[in-house]
């Protein structure tokens, strides 16, 4: 499990006491989970070896990311869904980023009562993370906890956050699957376009929609769909050479499915997806064996009715078992493991740059200088990579 | 203006086409300003050279922010604010950041055409950058397109961008003085907080205060304010050794108001700072000698009546004025520059790190081990860390 006799080893195994949570948190005891998920929110003594320890023990749950703007009713949709699973007798955690500032905390704690009654449920663990208007490392801290909640043998992990940003993509991209869900108001499909939510969609729902608009909002996010499945497609050229193993390791969140479409067009595959548009209480589609490429359904629920619920997990159902049958899943973890090397990089030089090597004392002691434009960036920034051991002898521009 | 003969230079000075453009440039042709942002927007041969010879030339322009959630008007008011700006015989650079995705491009358009009439004007410039879903190198380009137009000599540059996540906060930050429009729509306070927009806010204007709800909202976002002056002052211990020259370095935009109270709360001057809420067409406040604490004013606009914009405009002077009278203009010049060091440290290493050292190869030779759960991200990161030269020998956890 760790790694002492390894040549390569970079830090010493577990310490006792890590060993000993491990312990009990392989014996399947929440407190122990609880433990886990505090040590690595707050990066405490101990995270970096309790996470490889575990590391071993990922790829069992299937990962929902639910994302959308403010008030689309994304918690009550989590629980109705967390509910559904847990009537099947899955197992189900959940990871809540709650972008609630301090000052108005009790008004929109209302949304969580739905939630904190399925919480009382043995087979689901809840775990808020407040954003407090910082985003910085909390994609990061996100992945980490959906892997800790994957190890203790969940088999759901539904990540849910507000979908409102960069950092919340960054976010949704800790998951298989991607649910965007909007709401039959003016203009939601547009906004979600803005935000980007419609590059990392693998399903939409369109919630609440006994409200007016709901058919109308379907209609428009299928067509978007539609369109852009006809930009994605219209770059690619009829036969290249990319190494799509490659590209996946660096892809973005933002290019997930226009690189699919890339893919199954290259292929010759289905040019075009056609979004489904099924109702709360209609039909769902045809079972049977999936196809290469995924088509995003676009489905109406009404959670608070628990309308639509059942077919939404059956959507994501039929999501899991593409992305098992496609090789995509496997692309998916390669990314996500991939983006957590780069982060621990990052993670590492950071705090050798700027304390071990003294970057910080040589920005601060440039501070002056540099506001007086006496010195630039530029040269600075040169002089605390030296410092740091690095090359910045690099090409001019 | 180069630092060729430096013993420190870390690369040669400009080359002829850069030194060719930086004489267009200081001889204030537009043609030579386009160039120049170009240049710097697509990072192409000699941005660096460029932006370390404009470096010395920066501090004049007074840079707005102008944030807020997607149709609240802003490109409205910013075109107001720059015709206000020019009436006055100033020179106004805008950086518009762009939302649009390529596949709505024609619908969100419309919005630009207002921008696009002041366009015409010689003394104003204006840059649209689009983010196409990708945020991640914009909040350091919109600094350095920032820069660039103050450096070419005008009088105010406005950064407008839409306010929905952390990297447009980011954003935000590229300015001396962040405006947050909102709109009187059920929630829209509520839905700022979210955002985090309350915490960058130096000035609030709701706009399209002809609507219903305005003076409601105007009360919620100042009784907010208030509420958060007294959250910041609450942990605020009566004597400490906080040196806030170096706070002030390390500080995000999230914190910087928190600060500024708590240095008001600290030095006991005035504790609670009293938002002013004032109406498009209604008295200016005092006016007179500026406190050493910002009373954050809540103003009323209708941009597409001119309404609200002269006083809209005062404000930002009064704002501009106090940044200068309390220090605050300087530290968050410190501050700004210091992100530069580091978003230019992060460049410098990431490419040495990744590239010229190999990490890439060590990943993607790796990442059949690591989905295989044979090996871990920490491992992998530390070899990655050491081919770099790094120590990742680091304490565990």
């Amino acid at each position: 499990m760790h790694n002492e006799h390894s040549p390569d080893a970079a830090v010493a195994g577990p310490t006792s006491a890590i060993t000993e949570l491990l312990a009990r948190f392989e014996a399947g005891q929440r407190t122990a989970l609880a433990r886990a998920i505090s040590i690595v929110e707050n990066q405490r003594p101990g995270f970096r070896e309790l996470l490889r320890a575990l590391h071993p023990r990922i790829g069992h749950a299937h990962r929902i990311g639910i994302t959308g703007p403010p008030g689309a009713g994304k918690s009550t949709l989590t629980a109705a869904l967390a509910r559904h699973f847990r009537a099947r007798g899955e197992r189900v955690g959940i990871v809540a980023v709650d972008p609630t500032s301090p000052f108005t905390g009790g008004a929109l704690l209302g949304d969580r009562i739905r939630m904190n009654e399925i919480g009382m449920d043995e087979g689901v663990f809840i775990r808020s993370m407040a954003t407090r208007g910082s985003l910085g490392g909390l994609a990061l801290t996100t992945r980490e906890i959906a892997d800790v909640m994957d190890a203790f043998g969940f088999d759901r992990v539904i990540i849910e956050t507000v979908g409102v940003g960069q950092s919340e993509l960054d976010i949704a991209r800790s998951a298989d699957s991607t649910l965007v869900v909007l709401v039959p108001e003016s203009g939601d499909g547009i906004q979600a376009m803005k935000a980007g939510l419609m590059e990392v969609a693998d399903l939409f729902a369109i919630n609440k929609s006994d409200r007016p608009g709901a058919d109308r909002l379907a209609r428009e996010v299928a067509m978007m769909l539609h369109l852009r499945a006809g930009e994605a497609l219209r770059d690619v050229p009829a036969h290249h050479g990319v190494d799509m193993k490659r590209a996946a390791r660096r892809i973005s969140g933002a290019t997930h499915r226009a690189r699919r479409m890339e893919e199954a067009g290259r292929q010759g595959r289905q040019a075009e997806p056609t979004p489904a548009v099924t109702r709360p209480d209609g039909p769902d589609g045809p079972d049977g064996p999936q196809p290469l490429s995924w088509e995003i359904p676009v489905l109406q629920t009404i959670a608070d009715q628990e309308k639509g619920v059942a077919e939404l997990a059956d959507a994501l159902d039929r999501h899991r078992a593409w992305l098992r049958e496609s090789g995509e899943l496997l692309e998916r973890r390669r990314t996500r493991v991939a983006d957590r090397v780069r982060d621990e990089v990052h993670r590492m030089l950071d705090r050798q740059v700027w304390q071990e090597r003294g970057g910080e004392a040589i920005l601060e002691s440039s501070l002056d200088a540099l506001v007086a434009g006496a010195e630039t960036p530029y040269d600075v920034a040169a002089r605390i990579v030296r410092a740091a051991g690095g090359n910045a002898t690099d090409a001019p521009g």
